[in-house]
């Protein structure tokens, strides 16, 4: 099992667990939680694909991204308080998840031959639209409106990916290295509220 | 006239009613109920070949699809105040298609090859998606949240047909049987006001 | 360069501004309001090469698009108040896009061998589901509920399209006055505040 694989039944376990996780106001029988599980791991990756026009999706070819959702909505289904105790546990999944896709979806988008400016677009598209799909189905302000630096965050990195792909270091390290500023940025902008300059001046 | 296609044309038929029904309220004017019912009878299957890079989309292929969803919005027009009258004629007509929708998407998703829990999914999602896509366009809660038993219903009845599969019994008898599961579970909900265990125990 | 091709590129960048202008309110932020000006331009011809399974999307296969977006983006950064102050603005920006990609989309759907009627209807998609995907994102009435004749007068100058093409005019004429009636019809709406018959008589 390469890296890579790793992280992306990784990425789509946590995406699940911090899907699951969203519904605890109205929506939340368990099918629905298993649904914007489901919709929050493999949307972005869906969307991604779908776009490229690379057939089969990743889920529909690889049945065990089907099963690391299901083992991540049950793993918050059977942690469900000792997770939301957590006030931040949220936000770490989610953040470990963006993380991870981006940098996949940038390497995929590369891998079939599309632009740099294009790939860093797919990769946070991979990364947040999961969410996004999630949000606009239960009604939330998506994700991407919010206002602590989010999807900016994917983009940052998956640039980063796109340069580092230009010097003499190994694809797993810049995998690392690029994931990592993604989460440092993330968290360090929940951490200390910040949030990008407004569109009005 | 295969039993399926006729099948497929009544489903279209009985959403597009359904569909233009919806939008008694805010979204009235006559573009909008064509649209409504247009995205209810189409958007499940539209999402499901898309899902699964079958094209031409069914009612891109065929065009008597485009007239049957034609033919429900006229109905629901022509008959409105006596549609509406019936109270429980939204969820009648809603159930039909959703029966019928289950089943043929799982069989054109196992048409093309992908594995039963895959088929499953799409079967479902041919179903409900076309009702959820109008839900978030008219700003409502989208069906597969709320309380009485819907898409589980579908699921459900998916999973029946896919065992049936193994036994020896014709196609047809199958189709029925299955969609009749899924009309049984979901106006047995409805009647008994049944939902689901909450995600949070 | 083609007229098609200007039109295209000029398309694209109205409908980058009117999207990047629109999140005035509670989504300000540059990530944000060049997301709904990306979102805007490109949602509907996305969703029509999906929907008809043409590959590459134009965005990803000619980055001109992208820089048409920016460039928008940026316009509407720059000039904010003088545009936002011209209370019109936003809807002749608006109108321009949907006038062109409208007749646009036509053209490519029929040059994929659809026929007449889903060409009509992918010529609207190309119109406005780059608004509709827009709005839902912001949580707003999608624009096709709006009372103002909207989507109506796309699918209108579609169909002049579509029945001039049986003339002999050239096809930059052609362009030219369905392009113009869409956007005589809607200014004329939005004028005399026009709107169609409602559903419910």
């Amino acid at each position: 099992m390469t890296l890579q694989y790793s992280f992306e039944l990784l990425g789509t376990f946590f995406f699940a667990i911090s899907g699951a996780l969203v519904v605890r106001d109205q929506h939340s029988d368990l099918f629905g939680a298993t649904f914007t599980g489901f919709v929050t791991a493999i949307g972005g990756g869906t969307l991604r694909d779908i776009m490229l026009g690379s057939y089969p999706l990743v889920w529909i070819g690889d049945i065990h991204f089907l099963y690391a959702v299901l083992a991540g909505v049950l793993t918050a289904y059977l942690f469900y308080n000792f997770l939301l105790g957590l006030r931040k546990t949220f936000v770490l999944f989610d953040t470990l998840g963006i993380s991870f896709f981006t940098i996949l979806g940038v390497e995929k988008a590369l891998s079939l031959g599309v632009r740099p400016e294009i790939a860093a677009i797919m990769g946070m598209f991979t990364a947040i639209m999961g969410g996004v799909i999630r949000d606009v189905l239960t009604n939330e302000t998506p994700v991407l409106f919010r206002k602590e630096i989010y999807a900016t965050a994917c983009l940052v990195g998956a640039i980063l990916y796109l340069v580092l792909l230009n010097f003499d270091i190994s694809r797993n390290l810049n995998l690392v290295i690029s994931s990592a500023l993604i989460m440092v940025i993330r968290l360090v902008a929940v951490k200390f509220k910040l949030s990008l300059p407004g569109f009005r001046r």
